[in-house]
């Protein structure tokens, strides 16, 4: 069998948003499996910000992609031919499949992939959102990193995209007060009107912060950040001492260089607790994770919502469309 | 009784380091007692960078100082007439006496006051020093935020300083590789000849970043940091994933408004836990911590070296040398 795998190969890495040489669309014929080996066919694509900072000049907490090669992206496939033993023709598998068509399973790359199980009222795209990389983003977040304690408010940035509205609801679950910041008037009424967040802020209103200053009577005691700069400098002006700073996301760094916080001081005056994390670190709890986001969402503690895009022709302008704002919950690109 | 008591007042805020009309000597007559106060005059003005923050025209972990009040200041006090129930003549005092030459203690404020104890062969300035405010500071910063684990690399900042050098002994009694960092070869040979400091790294040598790369081989699991711009962002380069950043103080950064940290993704990249703490905190357990410090000290685990200026006049002049790197270990100024 021979077949055309198409391929957004990284062939320039782009400054500010991607433009249109930066991934650029090629040919090749799908290899000749070896064995140990499998064939994938990719069903959906995964858009994700930290793909931005994958294209990158410098290796972040995986190395930068060459020059040339397939652009690095989470996603779901099918097995279609398997010579490999831990995977059969049939299986649904999640991982870093590349931004292509058809992606090679082999043993040495397999602990990358997961098989997904069939669950009912649960649909596959799920385990890219909810049950996927970025729900299991908030809730190890929340749960390891923010630890939340009933009665307490938190600020979530880029509360409407697919990490930022599972890390808000899971604030809920827990007793939060619970603040979202996000771009569109449009999308602060999904999060208070449907996710059931106690308020939502609208950034690009010239009065937002004083907004959110009304929004946090009680001053804010965990921020779950996905932004960064001008956002995080207001949250950390209304934290709380000892407060919790979830590092999750810096989105709105990720076109420059040398991100800086201007208001740095205010972690030591007062006493917070600012930590990183990143979820490929929290591997081997996975299943617990997803088991657990899975129970929430089938019974409607947990709602998220997807903007699907069609063809892989889409990909690349679905990571701009991160970075303005275009999407609201999990962003995916279905593939033919 | 009427005695004259020379204050130092807060008459302007200073730019940069404090000028001469800034801090002003004033007289006034030391007030009748009431009852519930006591009087006590001032034997030693511990100096500490925190002041300079107490001077600008915002609040931080304490108020700021209205302008014409007496300079805020950590001190040692003897107690020479007594109306108070809790302290009597003769005893010694450590707490925030103010810089001047006597300081009332009333029932209201008499919980910043604490008694010191007489022991064998420990000063009563090191009640200021190794057993007292910056001592303390170096000891919660180390075993509650850094945790040291056995064969940690440790890098301290400002390591010469009164915290800073008891930070990393205490990391050296943990089994911590230790590394310091300081603004002259003298002050890094006392770190690796008389404190026990694997290696010490002057920043004012050119190749300072490629001798901390070369002293730190194994990259750096804490950060027991007190200065922070420029001397944070190369030791953050340095850091291993999951590694702990002790925010302790950020002097490079005391004397500007709004003090950035350019390579804050950094904590993102690297899963960095970074926490500010202030020894304010810790009052409950001061007791405990002093009483280690203490059997450390006496039993040569720990040493340390005061700095030590004469007359309440040097008082300004003393703040200004914590930040020109004039002071080596713990600074005071003794009065007559």
């Amino acid at each position: 069998m021979t077949t055309t795998n198409r391929q957004f190969l990284l062939q320039a890495r782009p400054v500010g948003l991607c433009s249109p040489g930066d991934l650029q669309l090629a040919e090749s014929p799908v290899p000749e499996l070896q064995d140990g080996q499998g064939l994938a066919r990719v069903k959906f694509l995964s858009i994700d910000p930290t793909m931005r900072v994958w294209m990158m000049d410098a290796d972040s907490y995986l190395p930068k992609i060459p020059l040339g090669n397939v652009m690095r992206c989470f996603g779901l496939a099918e097995v279609i031919e398997s010579r490999h033993s831990e995977f059969r023709k049939g299986d649904k598998i999640v991982g870093l499949v590349g931004m292509q068509e058809y992606a090679v399973i082999s043993a040495a790359e397999s602990r990358g992939f997961q098989k997904i199980p069939a669950v009912p009222f649960i649909s596959d795209s799920a385990f890219l959102g909810t049950l996927g990389i970025t729900g299991l983003t908030a809730y190890f977040g929340m749960t390891d990193i923010a630890k939340p304690e009933k009665g307490e408010t938190l600020v979530v940035s880029a509360a409407a995209g697919a990490t930022g509205s599972i890390a808000g609801q899971i604030g809920k679950i827990h007793g939060c007060r619970v603040v979202g910041i996000a771009g569109a008037d449009e999308k602060c009424k999904w999060l208070t009107d449907e996710l059931g967040f106690d308020a939502a802020i609208n950034y690009k209103h010239s009065d937002w912060k004083e907004k959110l200053a009304a929004a946090t009577p009680k001053g804010v005691d965990i921020n779950f950040e996905n932004v960064g700069g001008e956002i995080m400098h207001a949250v950390l002006d209304r934290m709380n001492r000892h407060g919790r700073v979830a590092l999750c996301g810096l989105i709105s760094c990720y076109a420059k260089e040398d991100p800086a916080l201007e208001n740095f001081s205010t972690i030591l005056v007062k006493r917070l607790r600012v930590q990183g994390f990143i979820i490929l670190d929290y591997a081997a709890r996975f299943t617990e994770a997803a088991t657990q986001l899975g129970k929430w969402k089938v019974f409607g503690k947990i709602k998220d919502r997807e903007t699907i895009l069609e063809g892989i022709e889409k990909a690349p302008e679905a990571i701009n469309m991160l970075f303005t704002g275009a999407n609201t919950g999990k962003l995916i690109v279905k593939l033919a």
